[in-house]
């Protein structure tokens, strides 16, 4: 049988790799490496520090292959439609990648940014894949170090308050409004800065760009003076380096509860 | 400068471990272990056990010390003051460790369960000592694999859908109501297995026990038929083992959206 390791790898640090991610690594005859075709070739290079770091030379294979785009301009409405054509494109990757490089006994892994479980749409293209049925495997994953963990670590701050929820969301659904019931919120994906509109509340923001990388930017404070200073960093970094990655806690009320 | 490294040593898999985490270990000479005094000196047992594992023998020091325990029988209204209270009590305990077993030059260590970022209190009183003025101190903080983060792991499920939220919130808050704004819902700190009020509801639970240990139970499927299951399964290990430590992800309307 098959088999795959799903294995979270950090958010950027290559000491993020947890001690049972090394012994996955190191289990792993064929790597998948998928490309975004971005200036993110800073991505696939971590990830091949990583093995050379961790695994013996001339243990392992390295398949890369070309990870589709997701259409970004199909705008608003139809978004969820997009993102399924370019599950179904994936999942058609995934599933000849698995058919034909990996052997019948042999193990594949792919190495997740982050926390395979937060924003990352590998597990559900897997399940995808094998309820296509053309090919079999057994798959695990290994937890990863999120972004959002090492956010508020960077920060030394908690990420709920005693004996309160945290939500973790989109810039997107932050777009249309601060979410019901909580005062501690998560914010990832975000392209267009939507904690601007929050600027006049009393909320303390903790953003971070670039997390566990030597390119990592720390802004925190009371929204409405960290807010230009982000957004001019923002615009700095993304400019200097042609791509960023970012996110950021919202404490609504900061003063209120301990 | 005295240092004081807050790490995150992963929710019961001692593979869990980062490598950031193992060079904190060893750059520590001296270790606060603090006993919370209930049967769960299996969780300290756990801490020295990786202390063994990962840093040589005579290089550190182990202080242990009893955390005072938090006044639970002040229910209802009272749940706040009884927890600021105990977290001063906290703060001279750690204040006292801090001044009296830490050199001017050394470097000591707290081990927090999973991360530090959720649901635990060194960070709040580690602000706290250093508000009270009476002891100085450089900290840095240690990102770990939570159990959110192994919950849905061994589950090899994501923690959030597609462009979607994800709350994380604790068995008091899901009592009174499930949140608004979102389906998926992670439960921590539940002692009353708050699920059953909503297991007429379409929900899939995704629930884990003892998660990363030995004696680990998953369960997981729609609340209706997993809820009796669940509710058997942790009355006889805590029956068994004295204590237990369980986390659920709710997942509603599992069927609408990705
Ligand atoms: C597709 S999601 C993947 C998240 C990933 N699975 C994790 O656990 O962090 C990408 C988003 O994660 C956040 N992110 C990931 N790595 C980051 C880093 N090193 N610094 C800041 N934000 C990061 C950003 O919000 C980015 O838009
Ligand atoms: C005080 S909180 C600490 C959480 C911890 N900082 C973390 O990141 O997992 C304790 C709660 O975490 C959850 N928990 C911690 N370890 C667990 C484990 N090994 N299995 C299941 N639940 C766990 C339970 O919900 C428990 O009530």
């Amino acid at each position: 049988m098959r088999r795959i390791h799903v294995i979270g790898i950090g958010a950027g640090d290559p000491d993020q790799l947890t001690l049972q991610a090394v012994k996955a690594l190191r289990s792993t005859d064929v790597f998948f490496l998928l490309d975004k075709g971005e200036v993110k070739g800073d991505l696939t290079r971590l990830r091949r520090d990583m093995l050379d770091a961790h695994v013996p030379e001339g243990s392992y294979r390295v398949v890369e292959a070309r990870d589709p785009e997701r259409d970004r301009t199909a705008g608003g409405t139809s978004y969820a439609p997009a993102v399924e054509d370019w599950r179904a494109a994936r999942a058609g990757i995934y599933e000849r990648l698995i058919a034909e490089e990996l052997g019948e006994e042999d193990t594949g892994a792919f190495l997740v940014w982050g926390d395979p479980s937060l924003y990352d749409s590998t597990l559900g293209i897997l399940q995808e894949v094998l309820e296509r049925g053309a090919v079999e495997f057994a798959y695990e994953v290994v937890p990863g170090i999120s972004s959002v963990s090492s956010l508020v670590a960077r920060h030394r701050t908690g990420l709920n308050r005693v004996a309160r929820p945290v939500q973790i969301t989109t810039g997107r659904r932050l777009a249309e409004g601060f979410p019901e019931g909580v005062d501690d919120v998560v914010v990832m994906l975000d392209a267009h800065q939507a904690f601007r509109r929050y600027a006049d509340q009393d909320i303390d923001i903790y953003w971070g760009a670039y997390l566990g990388t030597p390119d990592e930017i720390l802004v925190s404070g009371p929204l409405a003076e960290a807010a230009p200073r982000i957004e001019r960093l923002r615009a700095e970094a993304r400019e200097r380096k042609g791509w960023i990655m970012d996110t950021y806690l919202l404490r609504r009320d900061p003063k209120g509860g301990a």
